[in-house]
């Protein structure tokens, strides 16, 4: 089966190699700038590069639109595809009505659940890959796809995949957030950050095997004021992470309350 | 070496099997409650349980308290101790110098960075034990005791150690609290928490190996308004949930821009 990749971010990057290893021809590499999409074929074994959204002459069967949310609408207005094709995006934000825009009667989505950086090794049978489709046949070619690179696929409408995909900010977005800020308190005290490692990963998987709402402790969730006030004189010189830490405490007691 | 604990929560419980393990010998375990240092004691070869805070005629060299912040400075100031013994506490937060208030001329603290459940094992080796002493001998003794117990020892003083606690309830309870959110917003979309799972491990993974600052992905450091008023649309009708993602992506906007 030919699919044609439309973008060169981080997720076409991930997502062309690791279908070419699941057995799929990738036809055609699109970008807006031509190089970019050069940068992804040179991975590829035989993809087309272009820099023109004119595919009505292509052969695939597949068209995997995998490039920045903003970006999708504008890429769906202006597509020009072959007949018989299923068009699909990899957004876990964007509905899959904005296909509706393309020419496609078959349309739908392909959300890989993870968090993609150019230069790191993802290994995809562990992402799970949620899927939708307005057709009984793009399903069906969207769960092979799916089954053919990752070990957990699943059907989930796009106000869900939203649902989904704010907590994928709260647990990954946020948390590195907060990660972020551990290493700047241990960097400015000239401490070193790897000392809270063992503490990190405990915290995940304390949280992933006995839920996180019961594995709480700390200064908040004892409302233990007066370490609070002690953490709130050290933030005194960064009044946001100050404000952070107040908030942040509160929905913690809050949480405890409910 | 014997040794007396003090306290029976939850780095009580696993430290006194750890330093047993190690070698040490456990001789007395207290709790304000008899019942709680004999929870303890179970675990333990032969340590006597006390509900009483004189321990003038006991042979322990090392007394540890292990309780809760706020009842360190109380049970200092009540312990009557034998001549010739060290006596540290085990928080991050409280000074050592709180110890002043014992009879005792060697004081310290012996401060396991870890998360820790009752009923959760926890490996030792992989804990860093950060050392304060006001001795040189007191502090060779906790370095001796730290190495029995796990791969990684440092000593950091109080100030220091307050800033890594500060940093510890970044990445272990705000990070936790915003896995709590994420599993609540799953649950209420009858989502299975466990899609989550291979995001929040690479989450941790990749913070870890290149930085979490340069691991930030997500709506807010690409200042996605779009993406970001969708997500407030979805919190709605949790005001306070609303509040942390506003203040939390607003804190991740101005880390980029230092």
């Amino acid at each position: 089966m030919k699919v044609t990749i439309i973008g060169a971010g981080n997720v076409a990057s991930h997502l062309a190699p690791a279908l070419e290893r699941a057995g799929y021809i990738i036809n055609e590499v699109y970008a807006r700038r031509i190089d970019e999409a050069e940068r992804i074929s040179q991975n590829l074994y035989s993809a087309n590069t272009s820099d023109n959204l004119d595919f009505s002459g292509s052969d695939s069967v597949l068209f995997l639109i995998a490039v920045s949310d903003y970006a999708i609408e504008q890429i769906a207005g202006e597509i020009v595809l072959p007949d018989q094709c299923l068009i699909v995006h990899t957004s876990g934000s964007i509905p899959m009505s904005v296909l509706e825009l393309t020419a496609s009667d078959s349309i739908g989505v392909l959300y890989p659940l993870q968090t993609f950086s150019r230069n790191r090794k993802i290994s995809f049978p562990e992402i799970p890959i949620l899927t939708e489709a307005n057709t009984p046949e793009g399903l069906a070619m969207l769960e092979q796809v799916g089954k053919s690179l990752s070990k957990r696929v699943a059907l989930v409408d796009s106000e869900k995949r939203l649902q989904l995909h704010l907590a994928a900010v709260f647990v990954n977005n946020f948390v590195n957030h907060m990660l972020t800020i551990g290493d700047e308190i241990t960097s400015e005290n000239n401490l070193d950050f790897s000392l809270l490692e063992p503490l990190i990963r405990e915290t995940v998987d304390k949280a992933i095997e006995i839920g996180a709402s019961d594995s709480q402790t700390g200064p908040a969730i004892r409302e233990d004021h007066s370490t609070m006030e002690m953490h709130m004189e050290l933030l005194e010189e960064n009044e946001s992470y100050q404000r952070l830490y107040k908030i942040i405490s509160k929905s913690i007691i809050d949480s405890k309350n409910l």
